[in-house]
């Protein structure tokens, strides 16, 4: 049973039911049967088909399937479907139609190689007996300070209850607070982690900035794995590992697909001009990606690279390198990634002023125990740190950042009773996802894209 | 490294990196170390212990570390800890301070086994060739009706954009839509079947009712496979196959977590009066579950059982049998598990009245393919159905019932363009958990439990 593809000569049926995009070739043989039965055969109709499979005579096949009875399940007006082929629908187009998009070649491979990567991440921290779990996606908390969030509520709109100042009374409210979409489980990560040691989550995490690009989704999912005893090192090390173990178990378990999909972005490609072509094809980047070590660079050396560039003596930056303290943009990021090393970068040590309050503080007064993960094409794809586990240092750089202490208390709990060197980081499982696929807009790798003005199906 | 969980005789210290419940023992000799250093052995302080593993003179263990060196990472003051082992503390204690509770045995074996179920379900899946699919948490479609649902929102209560009419203008909200946090990703797991064959979800779901019970959470996970190509018995043998085998993965995986639990729970109900106590031990019902065939009845054969039983005969139930077209309650269900039949039970063809629009109708006219799993302690733990495949009877039954057929275009469309029979089932996970540990309360097998009024950590 499955779909039709195409049925050439009245003949020959290229029938997939989704698990590959290698069609099984049924052949009806001429005049066995109704012209009424044959003209329902039409692209994305479905079929139950009972025959002898055979070798294939023809080429693109091992087998073929001799159809003796063809029953058709469910009709498709090949004048209506909304994929026409002979219109090469464009992936913007795909986009609005992404309940049928899976139908296709390129989105079976995407969400088949998705499905792969998302696999390989429980195995590889289940085989490490981490501690996989599912931290809250409603929270009371906004102290992170991650992004715009988004309100969850059963307040009425029209009459919301209201504080005698006026202002809504959100202990009305469903959980009897203000509550919003999680924009990242690790504070709560942090607490399982210092009870279970090695722990991690894969869950849904939300931004509600108005940020319509195609590296940006308002709901995308995250992992973040957070270790008891780990340090900076420790923390690179895992996240290497990790990044090569999930991409080494697609190269073996999705081939096909991989390889399909660096056919369709080297036909992308071919559309650019010479100098904004990959130097590499996809498999050769995947290959590279596991064949070399990242390299590793402090903040400090980053800025001195970037400085001394003939790229910034040249303003080439749109942003120029002001100098030591100055955050890094995506341009930086990707001339360090594609430009210099070419291969993945970690940064790490980054300046304490532009880091969140929980990254550890080193010792020089200046910069936190920080590290992003920079990959070619993509950009930041992990970011992390050791995490300050000094109660003292912690609860002055809390109230240096505005961050409010006392509604923190459970997370500073972990510092006050048996605390522990720890550490942690978060991979944008789309942005990997991309990196894998070579999809180039993150809309494509998830299938139902929430962005601002969007959340059909 | 790891935590105090006792120290005895300025001795022997039980220590856990929370792995599992078997601490390390520590032996510190007599006069070896400062006291000063052994003052500050407490319970939950961390340490970093070096030392010689040792065959063990002591029971209880196999090993002891002899320790050359104790250096405390954490300290942890002993009159200042929340969990005081010596006051018992209650399940609903360790409640309130659920970010500290998986540092006790109860709750490090619950979310360990937590984990290896979920690692489970992966797995199966994974093995047998599905697609994991990420269906969207923020949804504009509240067409399910399975619930009361949570909006999602970044419009201002205190000055919200109207229309002319007065209504809230929720076009200029954030995706330009009303929008809410999902009930079920069936619907877009339906889209996705429709596409690759087997897929299936595992993600949050959100219901925002006032159910203040040991069952219901406003936030859980559910697993929700969906199968082009079943029938309503390939549905029931897929469930089945699926609940044994995630339950035998942590019988092999995690016996020792799951031993501990069976004598937590044997504890528990020697505090009940003797008629109600489980017959069965925990690992005793998990035995029995995998060793005995799932009892099918319908609907309407339950009905009779129901209305012929002595319960009902003496008026024991709350709800009586009224006859057939009645919804079963808890207690009903409740009965013929756990009394009549003494196993998990399958009940399948339900009247269409009681059911969901996107059942298949039977020829009958009267019921719908639909097919829930009862177990034992816990009510209901499956709700699953084959799926109305045909175009004109689904829209009609819509119609009946007052579905938006317009705003579904995307979900009809997969009937119009090669339409398949197929199947699928919904699975709540922390009922899975809840089984599978014997923990009563469903907020105790969630690490940060959502319900009404509390949205803490």
């Amino acid at each position: 049973m499955g779909w039709v593809r195409t049925f050439r000569n009245n003949q020959f049926i290229a029938l997939n039911d989704g698990s590959t995009n290698n069609n099984l070739q049924v052949v009806v043989a001429l005049g066995k049967f109704e012209d009424d039965l044959l003209k329902r055969i039409t692209t994305s109709s479905s079929l139950k088909v009972t025959g002898n499979l055979v070798a294939s005579l023809g080429k693109g096949q091992n087998l073929d399937l001799n159809a003796t009875s063809v029953e058709v399940l469910g009709d498709c007006d090949a004048e209506k479907y909304p994929i026409q082929l002979r219109n090469r629908p464009t992936l913007e187009y795909l986009r609005e139609i992404a309940h049928l998009r899976f139908r296709t070649n390129t989105f079976g491979s995407v969400f088949r190689v998705r499905h792969a990567l998302a696999f390989a991440v429980h195995k590889f921290y289940n085989d490490k007996g981490f501690v996989y779990m599912h931290t809250p996606i409603v929270t009371g908390s906004d102290a992170e300070g991650a992004g715009e969030m988004f309100r969850v509520t059963t307040l009425p709109f029209d009459n919301p209850p209201k504080n005698e100042d006026g202002s809504i009374n959100f202990k009305e409210d469903f959980f009897g607070r203000a509550t919003n979409l999680t924009v990242s489980g690790q504070l709560e990560g942090e607490l399982a982690a210092t009870a279970f040691g090695e722990i991690y989550t894969f869950g849904p995490t939300f931004r509600a900035e108005n940020s319509n690009t195609p590296r940006h989704l308002a709901e995308f999912w995250m992992i973040e794995p957070e270790m008891a005893f780990y340090d900076l090192e420790d923390n690179m090390n895992l996240a290497e590992e990790f990044i090569k173990y999930i991409i080494k178990h697609v190269m073996e378990n999705n081939r096909e697909d991989l390889e399909f999909l660096a056919q369709r972005l080297a036909d992308e490609e071919q559309q650019l001009p010479q100098d904004k072509r990959s130097e590499m094809g996809l498999m050769e980047k995947l290959e590279f990606v596991l064949n070399n070590n990242f390299e590793r660079i402090t903040y400090t050396e980053a800025i001195d690279i970037l400085r001394e560039s003939n790229h910034n003596k040249k303003k080439k930056f749109q942003f120029p390198i002001t100098g030591w303290g100055m955050d890094l943009q995506s341009e930086h990021e990707r001339y360090l990634v594609e430009k210099h090393f070419k291969k993945p970068v970690i940064l790490s040590n980054y300046p304490k002023e532009i880091k969140s309050f929980y990254m550890r503080q080193n010792d020089d007064g200046k910069t936190v125990a920080a590290m992003d993960i920079l990959a070619p094409g993509i950009g930041e794809i992990v970011g992390g740190s050791q995490r300050e586990e000094r109660q003292e240092k912690l609860e002055k750089r809390m109230k240096e950042m505005n961050i409010p202490v006392e509604e923190m208390w459970w997370y500073l709990d972990t510092r006050r009773y048996g605390t522990v060197p720890h550490a942690g980081f978060g991979l944008g499982f789309e942005r990997m996802v991309q990196f894998v696929t070579g999809m180039s807009n993150i809309r494509d790798v998830i299938a139902f894209p929430r962005t601002p003005g969007n959340a059909e199906f």
